[in-house]
């Protein structure tokens, strides 16, 4: 198994590396490849990441990523967009899982369409009039909807959307639908408007949400404030060949390089690594260490504590050990 | 003044006759008159609205409306949407302030654009692929900002956009911040997701956001939870001629004709009919008596409460008289 390693900017510099150990640990006879891309790249050699490097990382069978900053104003491509499209990974999924210091008790898993929508960049900016084009194709969304009716254990898919006003998303929500049917899996659909209100009022009800990308990018971080932090939330970006494993949050440059980053989200997403390399009970084991160091109350600044970061990731490597 | 009332289909039936009720003592020189649009006319007639009735409306000066029931599957036009299209009621502005009974302590409005975006209905579905047009103009930016900075006692604007995927967010952001700033109202930017999360996790930081159509149609769902119902969420349509005032839930065909209907929303969208019409004295005195209803525990079952809609207006209006 090659794993590329890819931190990127800011925090992600410094919760990777944490992650990055806890592989060590996790899988022995991984091989990994470190590669810099990113905006501080970007700024020393005028390349945030090269036709060479996208080579090393499809040479690879997954990538764990950490953050990139975007620079502003300038023109510049999203490099976790590129990635998504170049290594066809279609389906982003983020598992919502309340640990000991969440407001709210929620357990449910948001499977996002990743390669179309409105993210294709398909635009024409003429003068004062800007027409982006909405992607939905019956091919893409019966797809992400087989991954998220493979999600071992799903007890109701709900399929989100916005058919009340497009007329794409009765093409969405029947395909995913017809998907549904033929595995078996109960389900529901809900308006993308009533979903951002049943998840506060009540997230628990909530087990498997299927939707497009750009709902699914909202209701996403809608989701894990209700988990208590950005900070918290893994996800993976998989495909039929490759994947690539991401803590939800940004590059955080405001507190970038001081040493007490966050590292419990890069963690946990490179659990989700384990569970995709067919090591389940590993993976379990980073999140059993990851709740025991919470619950020691190692804890970074963001999460009200007064650990470090290298403080927290010794507690999660001692209780990674112990189990 | 003439009023068009509009019940619509459900609960609008309920909930609108107790706005009409409030709005007879606020504004006894009105004239009103009554429509019957939507579903249930749709069942029994086979129009939900009809060119005449377009003009009934198009003769007043503005509209108090209920909710439609969307009859599932058939090709239905929205009657809200073409309300909003042919009135020209481009800004959709939607306050949240708590009140006792919310779960958190937030007072913002957001301002919806309210004309373009995915909800022009320029779409194309071809076999298994569909694509939607989302435009985004200069001239439809500025005039929402313009409704926005124009808010009374506004304290700082936020541009809400995703202009990281889309360029036609910078031609918004752009477009919005020039308005913020000529007009002197201090203003940031905030990626939608963003703004997702932080409106569970700080909501009290925001005062007025201004954003494109469909992601004020999530956001303002999801900030309505926050304020602890759909129930208690009221809101406007204003263009430069006519407004329409609408509560944000549904006809909620469930509970319909059971006399438990929660007038709380449609009562506080006659609040902003009375502030739009120049009487900001009446429209406090009815978020005043409606306040004192909801401190008063006289509730709906919908809101933890054993009362009727009509007992809730009794108490509205005992309320309104002693103010
Ligand atoms: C950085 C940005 C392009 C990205 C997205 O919109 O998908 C991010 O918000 C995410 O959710 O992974
Ligand atoms: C009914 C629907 C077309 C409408 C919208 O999407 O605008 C509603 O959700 C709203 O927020 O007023």
């Amino acid at each position: 198994m090659k794993i590329a390693v890819l931190p990127g900017d800011g925090i992600g510099r410094e919760v990777v590396p944490v992650a990055h150990e806890v592989l060590k640990v996790a899988l022995p006879d991984a091989e990994f490849l470190h590669v810099e891309v990113g905006n501080e790249r970007y700024v020393r050699e005028g390349v945030s990441m090269s036709p060479a490097d996208l080579e090393t990382v499809k040479a690879c069978d997954c990538v764990l990523f950490g953050a990139i900053t975007s620079p502003p104003g300038k023109p510049y491509r999203s490099i976790i967009l590129t990635l998504r499209k170049e290594l066809d990974l279609y389906a982003n999924i983020r598992p919502f899982r309340s640990c000991p210091i969440s407001p709210r008790k929620v357990n449910f898993t948001i499977y996002r369409e990743n390669s179309e929508d409105l993210y294709m960049g398909i635009e024409e900016i003429t003068g004062d009039e800007a027409r982006s084009v909405r992607v939905i194709t019956r091919k893409a969304s019966e797809r992400i909807a087989r991954a998220a009716c493979s999600k071992p254990g799903i007890g109701k898919l709900t399929i989100v959307h916005k058919s009340n006003v497009l007329k794409a998303d009765e093409l969405f929500k029947d395909a995913c639908a017809q998907v549904a049917k033929s595995m078996n899996v109960p389900f529901e659909d809900m308006l993308v408007d009533t979903t951002a209100y049943n998840l506060v009022r009540a997230p628990e009800k909530f087990d498997t949400i299927v939707t497009t990308n750009m709902f699914g990018d909202i209701l996403s971080d809608e989701a894990a404030a209700l988990i208590g932090s950005l900070g918290l939330s893994p996800s993976a970006n998989v495909g039929d060949r490759y994947a690539l494993f991401e803590p939800v949050h940004g590059s955080a440059p405001d507190i970038a390089g001081k040493g007490i980053a966050n590292p419990f989200a890069a963690v946990l997403s490179a659990g989700m690594l384990l569970d995709w390399a067919g090591r389940p009970e590993m993976a379990r084991a980073v999140q059993t260490a990851v709740d025991r160091t919470i619950d020691e109350g190692v804890l970074t600044p963001d999460l009200g504590g007064r650990n470090t970061t290298l403080q927290v990731q010794s507690a999660i490597l001692k209780n990674l050990e112990s189990i």
